[in-house]
């Protein structure tokens, strides 16, 4: 069987924490399904590295693993120590970048013993798969460029430009997965996230990309919201949407506001992919590094359960990947208090719903 | 008593149904409150007018609407005549910026008699009252640029781009604005939307204005949320809200987002605001034209008369505008099915809303 090698950065705060449970599951799932992990511990890409270092990085970071199948990562970040500009930047901006990870996916959906903030139009609670989307973001150009600057700094004429740039190359890649993805599900519905009737020389070529793109998926349903609105319909009638794809910006926006509709937000995962191949993914939870509860051994480890089935999906291992998430599911739908951690209303630690979901797989 | 010139456009679709309950309901407080409003009609900025003339306002509309004192306007837009970018850009954007309106302010309130779609944490619907927040956009800058353009049309290295631009002077002035608000409010709490971690020329600069600013308010307390983040907590604790500051692009989304959540977004006004007074400001309810219903005379005008309650607040008539929102908030109350137009799940037209809310003040 061929052997996966899997770069685990666990990262900063409870990314050290839920990332021994995440390990735990995918071990789990390696031995239940026959799959050859090795997993390769890193301490870079963290603050804690920072402060020894100076660096978010050792300069050989590339080579060490760059050829590694997939990236599994915890958090990075902790704002009293290392300002965000330099912690993200310097790793998970980067690394989407130098990785060539173009496109981000985040599920959004209705789990099982999770209550969810938005209810019906007539008051009565969404049931679990009622809610059920995912988001694909434009991960690498767009909104998040480095191009800009400033203008008579510090006077009272001070002027501040930043680009948005997107490329015909790096518009189509993200809208070709998005509409694969949108042809490989049920509903075969497509959203498409815009503001050209504000943004009127970035956001109109976006459409013109989405119409000419969607003449080759002729099974597709497609539709697009103004952004605006869209984030409107995602808290007024979430159970519409299938795929929703967007800009780098807009990506991000929506892909916490589904997890936060489904009240998953703390438990959601988020894949980084390089469909090519040509670099490694990271599959990383949405959490962040949560630096308030850190040391306490309460993190919900789910999220970095889930993006490791993402991985395991991502890797070829689909049987795996549904096997995982069947049995986190089964540990939200126990409602048991000892396997639900405090975020989700319950006072199990973090190792005990680990072990509860290697339990159930 | 002064005379108040009012220019009024009903414009598009809906327009036209919502704005003579509004006048209605205009000149009813002016009689009560005794305050002299005259309404001047104009038919311009509408896409009938650019079928009949090619272009959205005639030659002289600066003149013939500029000493106004408030314009009074409906809604713009009809995308299957006229493209958004001719009939928006040709008319709202461009009052906008030619009257230098640099504040666009939303109230989001939960009304009496209105169910919102999100729930407290236990599932248990919120109150009217609960939630009460005011979203405080910059209206002239930022995101919505018209300066870039495409390089190698129509090939595979098609590149687009758009700057976002900032001034000190146009952040500063929204920046005080809002936190005027926000001192002026009982709860003294004001937060900023960034998104300095990925957006990390423009933002930062944001954050940095936000942070002098604060200086000069120590009795108002100030947080800031990156845009992501900042959504889902709408959706999970709009509560903890009282006054939100954005760019333009943020503040548009969030202005939607924050009255989606009160569900009131049929229903939500908007107020463009020139607080120099150098140049008349506008007010408008926020739903649009709405092509699917006009000519039905179903349309709610509930947006049109609270724009109209700003507009009086706008003038100086605080006593006034106290008046009108209490006799809306009767009529919500009230839910009698021949009082609530289809969109509340009542049977009334929009006259019978209109005169109902006449009646209540
Ligand atoms: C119509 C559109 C350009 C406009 C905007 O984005 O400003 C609208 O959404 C608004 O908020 O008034
Ligand atoms: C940390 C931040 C720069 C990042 C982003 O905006 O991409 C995060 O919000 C995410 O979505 O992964």
């Amino acid at each position: 069987k061929p052997l996966h090698r899997i770069a685990v950065i666990a990262g900063d705060g409870i990314g050290q924490e839920v990332m021994p449970e995440g390990i735990r599951v995918m071990e789990a799932a390696a031995s239940k399904f026959d799959i050859g992990l090795q997993f390769d511990r890193f301490d870079f890409a963290s603050c804690a590295y920072y402060e020894q270092h100076g660096k978010m990085l050792p300069d050989d970071w590339k080579s060490r693993i760059g050829s590694h199948d997939a990236i599994y990562f915890g958090a990075v970040g902790w704002p009293e120590k290392v300002p965000d500009h330099i912690s993200l930047w310097g790793s998970l901006l980067l690394f989407r970048r130098e990785f060539d990870q173009y496109v981000n996916v985040r599920p959004a959906k209705l789990m099982p013993g999770v209550t969810a903030p938005v209810v019906r139009r007539d008051g009565s609670p969404r049931q679990p798969g009622e809610i059920d989307m995912v988001i694909v973001r434009e991960n690498t150009e767009g909104e998040y460029s480095s191009i800009g600057g400033r203008m008579f700094p510090g006077t009272e004429r001070e002027i501040v430009v930043q680009e948005t740039v997107m490329s015909r190359i790096g518009v189509d890649r993200v809208l070709r997965y998005a509409f694969e993805v949108a042809r490989s599900r049920p509903k075969k519905h497509l959203t498409s996230a815009t503001k050209s009737n504000g943004i009127a020389i970035t956001m109109p070529y976006w459409d013109e990309r989405v119409a000419e793109m969607a003449k080759s998926y002729p099974d597709v349903t497609v539709d697009k919201f103004h952004i605006d609105i869209l984030t409107a319909h995602f808290v007024q009638r979430p159970d519409f949407f299938d795929v929703v794809v967007g800009s780098n910006l807009f990506g991000d926006i929506l892909s916490d506001l589904g997890p936060a509709c489904t009240g998953t937000i703390g438990i959601a995962p988020s894949a980084n992919l390089n469909p090519d191949r040509s670099h490694p993914s990271l599959f990383e939870p949405v959490h962040g590094s949560a630096p308030d509860i850190a040391g306490k051994g309460i993190a919900n480890p789910i999220g970095q359960i889930w993006c490791g089935a993402m991985m395991l999906d991502h890797l070829g291992y689909r049987e795996a990947h549904d096997a995982v998430m069947l049995a986190i599911e089964a540990v939200l739908r126990s409602g048991s208090a000892e396997v639900r951690t405090p975020d989700l209303g319950g006072k199990g630690t973090t190792r005990e719903v680990g072990l509860a979901i290697c339990q159930a797989l």
